[in-house]
């Protein structure tokens, strides 16, 4: 079958590889239906996280079930399912509380598993990771479910650690896909006023589609005064970080109230928060992997009653054979998601 | 009126100053009943925080207000008042939401004002700030109402960050009288299980008085192996750090599981966090300089019902003349905390 394959900085080559199969009995094989290069993938592909040695890449997926093993009883041959990046048993304490990204038995899709930018993906703890729609969805509603994998989800868990809800002002930090979806979460979870933070022309468009109600285009310490501005001198009540910077974890708690709410989502690179600044912050911080198998279920219903549309966060689609272009093109910000097919 | 000064690490003595009086139109004067040293008082007797010259001492007061300006309107003459830490105007958005020790009209009673560790005491925002009893209370009451004024609030915020309550397991990193405290609030919120981290006997029997359940005398790596081994490998769900070192808070950080939350309140000293373990660690953090007003009301009930007697951690009283021996007590140790009466 056919994989992309990350061989350095840069370089990225779709290559004949196995198909997997199964090893162990709670794995399910699926054929991959739609995969897409992720904003975390860039960190490799720009070089600022080490490779080591030839990767296979991917880790946001749907498809159709093949093979399950002996021990999976939810998921069965010819679902459709919507995979989470981070393997999850769901059964465990961590899982029932709603911690699926940091159960005992995680393991990143890519590293575990090969990647999902492929035709083909083994995922292990079938039961605990994968969620089937109910029948084959709409051809047209797969990129919004290919979104729920992990843009989605972690957009929303980002608003949710937030605490975005009604009454609430709410401040997104980077508008990548996660940024933008995090808008569409807030709104979703009944935000009052929403401020996107984007010096983007087309991201700023999709973040106002998605209802935020102000933009801001200033960033560092001008983007945390526009905020106090635009919130009675106090900061947000919610601010989403999706970067993953010192910057924009330092943007996102200054431009946090008292008692307010920072969800960060973006991985953490080179970043170290002063404890001093924090304790005077008085902000609540939460955030880190998320635990997307959380909300899946009811993401998924959203998608399908075609509540939500966060598939429009995809402005470029491709073959799998032309993956190396949808990297590039995330790379340069020509295109804010890049979608592939096997 | 007789005033505790620093004038450098080591050397508190005890002088003349003017006795305060009514400066703004929302100022009280209050005559102390008792005052005490604090935890945080130690920084600068160590010489770990720096002096910029002779500095009037603490924090932490009760009293019977003297005087009252003119737009004071809930504190009278006469009353017997508890004090909060911050000052605050508790009408404002960031008081409003519980964050007091935020205020827009905060500052720090030492500094604003002169210390505590004196005869009287000028109180800014005296509405905002202090709360009456009602009429005077039972004289064996006063330790523990002190006890309100700082090291319970702080305590019981640090119990409240870390949502301690029914069905947790919650661990307290440190034995001070906060962490001491700390314990004391999570027997009152409902916690299941109360672990504190001590490697004192006397501050390990008070813990157990207070309600712990279990002792870990392990600190550091040893600490956070010994959380997991009681809590069958996941850590706490909630854990109370009350130190503010870096050890101290990576401590309180590893003990704590994925979704689980620390609340630090420990006054940060050279700390900063790793933010790539923080982001893959899936705790909330929330903590810094209690909102003590918030908690007030209902501490000061809880201890004229009796129903608690954060009033133990004073194992030693002194006439405020004697303010150096309570610090050389604290800083060797002898003392968990020092009471002290002009």
């Amino acid at each position: 079958m056919r994989q992309a394959v990350m061989h350095a900085p840069g370089d990225v080559r779709v290559e004949q590889r196995d198909k997997p199969s199964i090893i162990k009995p709670t794995d399910a094989v699926i054929r991959v239906s739609a995969a897409c290069v992720c904003g975390s993938d860039l960190w490799p592909y720009r070089g600022i996280e080490q490779l080591d040695g030839p990767a296979p890449m991917g880790h946001e997926y749907v498809g159709v079930v093949e093979e399950v093993g002996s021990e999976v009883r939810e998921i069965t041959p010819g679902q459709f399912v919507v995979g989470s990046f981070f393997t999850s048993d769901n059964t465990c304490e961590i899982c029932r509380a709603g911690y699926q990204s940091r159960c005992p038995n995680f393991a990143p899709i890519v590293s575990e598993t090969g990647g999902a930018q492929a035709e083909f993906l083994r995922v292990p703890w079938a039961d605990g990771t994968l969620v089937a729609t109910p029948g084959l969805p709409d051809a047209d509603l797969i990129p919004s479910l290919l979104a729920a994998s992990d843009v989605l989800g972690t957009g929303w868990f980002g608003a949710v650690a937030a605490e975005a809800g009604p009454g609430r002002t709410v401040a997104v930090v980077g508008d990548g896909a996660v940024g933008l979806l995090a808008v569409l979460a807030a709104r979703q979870l009944g935000a009052e006023r929403i401020i996107a933070m984007s010096r983007h022309a087309d991201r700023q468009k999709l973040a106002l589609e998605f209802g935020a109600t102000d933009i801001v285009t200033e960033r560092g310490d001008d983007g945390v005064a526009k905020i106090k501005d635009l919130t009675g001198g106090y900061g947000a009540h919610s601010v989403v970080e999706a970067v993953g910077t010192q910057e924009s974890m330092m943007q996102a708690i200054r431009s946090t109230r008292p008692g307010g709410h920072v969800g960060y989502v973006g991985v953490a690179h080179g970043v170290t928060l002063p404890g001093m600044e924090l304790f005077l912050s008085g902000v609540h911080l939460h955030g880190g992997p998320a635990p997307v198998r959380r909300f899946l279920p009811e993401l998924i219903d959203l998608i399908l009653k075609r509540e939500i549309d966060p598939g429009k966060v995809f402005d470029l689609e491709l073959g799998l054979d032309e993956a190396a272009e949808g990297y590039r093109a995330m790379d340069e910000r020509r295109a804010i998601k890049a979608l592939l097919r096997p």
